[in-house]
């Protein structure tokens, strides 16, 4: 039994680490760190907890809780995190980051899409970029995990097999993503009221979204060659969910049903990807509340170009759930543990 | 181990039973019937099970699935259950009836507010009304369990302590209800399409609701007097839930302290249902996915009436939820087992 | 051509002022009053405005607005109108005010329910509740208008035949209401963020609620008695809308025929009360987006009890629409003038 | 007054016919049209038009209606109106075409992404395709036209500038689209169920939709070289709207202020085309219920692609506004008149 910490724990994405923690078999929340909330019974706040937490919600003091936890989540707006850890945190605890803060490599480019100074580019380094499916084994012996942000999880999983085959001419790729609401955050804005949501799709964030350099970034890597990409999200009227819709041409004529071959080989021993039947494209109802990331792809022999398509639940795999399972990995275990439920529908 | 059969897997309340029954550690299930998917992949029908449940639709065979599970959920119209028992069935397997054909302990009321002949009255003594918080002890031996409607669920759970007491006049109950739409099942009606009930709400069945005649039952068990009320259900533009608001006049003065230590002490060993701190209304978000009914009381001196609220999730504890309770009772096992989780919010 | 100012243009219930004002042959609007987006495009807050409206949002200056409008619609919280309210105000222009200051004609019990002090209670008297299809002759020689809330508009109207013909007794009366989002306001609070509100009901307010002394003192004109009821609140997921449920016992043998025909006398004359035909409960859908009232009863032989329904659109007949309507009969325009959309489906 | 007839007046964009036309005063409705509810109240199956509307339902009979009406609006799916159509139906009346069957001046392409066989081929030619903003002036003298989809009218207009100037690689054209579920019709499909729909986003027709060689076409028109695109459209848990997101290469250097212009002069005297301001993405909250059509785009200087964003409501200028911004150039009213509703929020 070990024992997490999560800064942050009365947003959306810490909201999901205290429901998924609860039903995973070795741990124990000892922290629920909310600033807006110090000392107010958590399951005041989310009601849904009323009976199942007991605990009150404490402020963010990384010195005492990295004595405490075995594995502290933070769950908080970017520059939190980056100004929290040092070695002494590092050297006590497992730091796994929900912001944005370790997740690209050039602090330049961090400080110029994210507009602020680094506090600890130092760390940068060292922390590991934490999508399981592609570095499972670095983040075995990880101290500081960046969890992937919600849109490069489910986009980077619909695009790697063929970025990576150079099947697809990366200097065309298209991400036209979609998202429910609660990625949106808990603050109270008026953007964000039900009734300017509701009865609505936008775009936003067109060709300035932060996490645009972070997908650009691990593609790269995939691809060995330098990756400049169009990536627009949306706001959708739901709770949760992301879908994306990725377009690129393809390099080589190739059938549908040999891409296909190639996304089973990769995700064959992935339990949380799953790589759909022919023809069926991915509903984020398919996977609500759980950790999947469905992904498939369609040929368009028309204009030579392959559309690959994912969805996922942005708390769990998006968020939590990703978080989770970095943990499992560093703890040691099973991969799956706490991750288990079935999508929820309807 | 138990081996456990569904007939009616395919609406939203059998696929509700899949999933939680997928959590549970004792249960298999070996048999999806569904009438209208004969010879279907089960995942293709609902697709957040692709990859996780292997099998293929079987018809309703009773006779032949009675000989192989040890347990079978008919969740199934009214009518087919009834069709379908007999004493060589149960003798060879448990029934939990998600259906109204057991509910009703008069055939002629079943008759007449349903409107159909029923076909094996001679099971309706010895069925048990599945509502674990009350009839808890029965219910471990019974054979044939009559697994209570949404409506009732809630209804009753909100009123029973006072109608229990005395401390309400049974004669002035009303029940103002309030359900998600997947109560209204999966069949394709024009009044059921996302445009028609989306930005939308309405009362329906008013005065003649079927619903009534079972609530009604119950709450004259627990009040030892016949009683007739209101009921109203009303269809909401969200997935699942149900909120009742019931009002009644007090019979005595009785402070809204005094009655909620009658409800905590009525509800202090149940698991599943939690009485909210003075002033917290039930909303359905906070149980959503669970099998909490949660319910909270307030006294109108003005009016002497006691206003009697409860939230719950129509699919959990109104149907499968509730089922698999039963079923942890009547086989011995855990009551809580595979019904843990915490509800899911957003 | 009148001019009219609008104090409080860029809630919910000025911009809908807005929206029905441009489709008014005989009004021009020549103040956008907003505290909080002083100097900001109107069209830039409400972009439904763009290129139909030209004008930046002025202050809430009511010395200077009175001088050049002809009528001033206050769509502000409770408070601002009293406070502005004054001898030369009402010399020099008519007010309609939509918030609560002058609805309640008792000063001591707006203090206690709205719990504040009253700022000119010398010109309560003096105020006409605008409910037009009962008030209308007042309306058309005052220069002070209360108009009703939206939760009273709805349940009165579909109350007060049955209240002033004395066939219910006033005493039982409970309205279990429902309402649209909208109503809560466009301001930026945690509980009507998107994800709070989506995929849930609660009631609020349960016994408290201020629009219940509103609804007791019309009643009670209308039955000449004092009426003290239940009224209980409920946010639904939905932008537009209220749906009332009421209850009450009847105090004589009554058919429901004979109550519809009540009802069709008291509405016969009344174009924007809609009497539905038998077995046809009310639906917000059928009202949205204009100034319909919908109305229908449901008696229950079994309970004595007869259950009156009514839906409306809360931002047009529940607040602007209603606002407009008294400014009708006030100029003498033509009661339907501007209002004359038919609702929006889907 | 002209006398108007409706086949199809029973699905969305029929009743959305209705709805506007009882607006538009030079226009009467002489037939409601609708197979399915042949001799029943047209109030009774679209209950908004309760007291509005009192005809009852007629068949598709042509010969009888082309004699009766100065117009007709097929509503119908596609194949239904090219059954219907010859010379002596065209010499007695207009015909405005809200399905397909017109569209497409190619019946090869036609038959092939439609899987039918054209009933009148002989009158694709002379044909109109309604897309008034570019075809005016052949609209003003048609005596048949096709009226555009709804993809394909967004789409198009918001594309139309840059494809006619050259500006865009029309090779490299990409349409992501998305749409409110009343797109899908009102026919009982499971698929769209209230609870299949809500809280969830999927894209289907990938590759295959057959609103792409209609946008194709008319693309080709306006640049003069074959176009082939991607188009994929996806379905939004929401009743009205269809947003588009298209993206194509620059063809030169060009700054994102220099392409607006050309869009605001394109556009310029086009009432229903909203160039929005710079920043500012469209939103089909902002155009809901109304005639307007907002567009913008963004241009990406790292990927030297300029996205091109297009908002409008899918049933008015998408259907049935468009049909009627036909109509009243073929009769010589005011372009706008019946069209004039600013949208509706929230």
């Amino acid at each position: 039994m070990i024992k997490a910490g999560i800064i942050g724990s009365t947003g959306y994405a810490g909201a999901e680490l205290v429901r998924l923690l609860m039903g995973h078999k070795d741990v124990e929340i000892v922290w629920y760190g909310s600033r807006s909330y110090i000392d107010e019974q958590y399951a005041s706040i989310y009601r849904n907890m009323f009976e199942l937490v007991d605990a009150r919600c404490l402020d963010d003091n990384m010195e005492e809780l990295c004595k405490k936890a075995d594995v502290v989540f933070t769950a908080t707006p970017q520059g939190l995190c980056a100004s929290l850890i040092n070695e002494e945190v590092l050297t006590n605890t497992k730091v796994i980051d929900l912001s944005a803060d370790f997740r690209i490599k050039d602090v330049n480019i961090y400080e110029k899409w994210y507009g602020i100074k680094h506090q600890s580019p130092g760390y940068i380094e060292e922390a590991v970029y934490g999508l399981c499916e592609i570095n499972r084994e670095q983040i075995k012996n990880a101290r500081l995990i960046a969890n992937p942000g919600c849109y490069p999880t489910c986009s980077i999983l619909s695009v790697y097999p063929l970025a990576k085959e150079g099947l697809i001419d990366v200097n065309t790729i298209i991400i036209d993503a979609k998202s429910g609401t609660s990625g949106a955050g808990r603050g109270a804005k008026v953007a964000n009221l039900y009734c300017e949501v509701n009865e609505n799709i936008k775009a936003y964030g067109v060709a300035t979204h932060r996490h645009t350099p972070e997908i650009e970034e691990q593609l790269s890597y995939a691809s060995g060659k330098p990756v400049v990409l169009n990536f627009t999200p949306h706001l959708v009227p739901m709770n949760r969910g992301i879908l994306v819709t990725a377009y690129a041409s393809l390099t080589k004529k190739v059938t549908e049903a040999e891409i296909r071959e190639i996304y089973q080989s990769y995700y064959k021993d992935e339990y949380f990807v799953r790589v759909l039947n022919p023809g069926d494209c991915p509903e984020t109802r398919w996977v609500e509340g759980s950790n999947f990331v469905d992904v498939n792809i369609k040929v368009d022999p028309r204009t030579n170009r392959v559309i690959m398509m994912g969805a996922m639940d942005n708390l769990v795999k998006g968020a939590a759930g990703q978080a989770i399972q970095n943990m499992n990995l560093m703890f040691g275990f099973a991969e799956q543990e706490g991750l288990m439920q079935a999508p929820m529908f309807p």
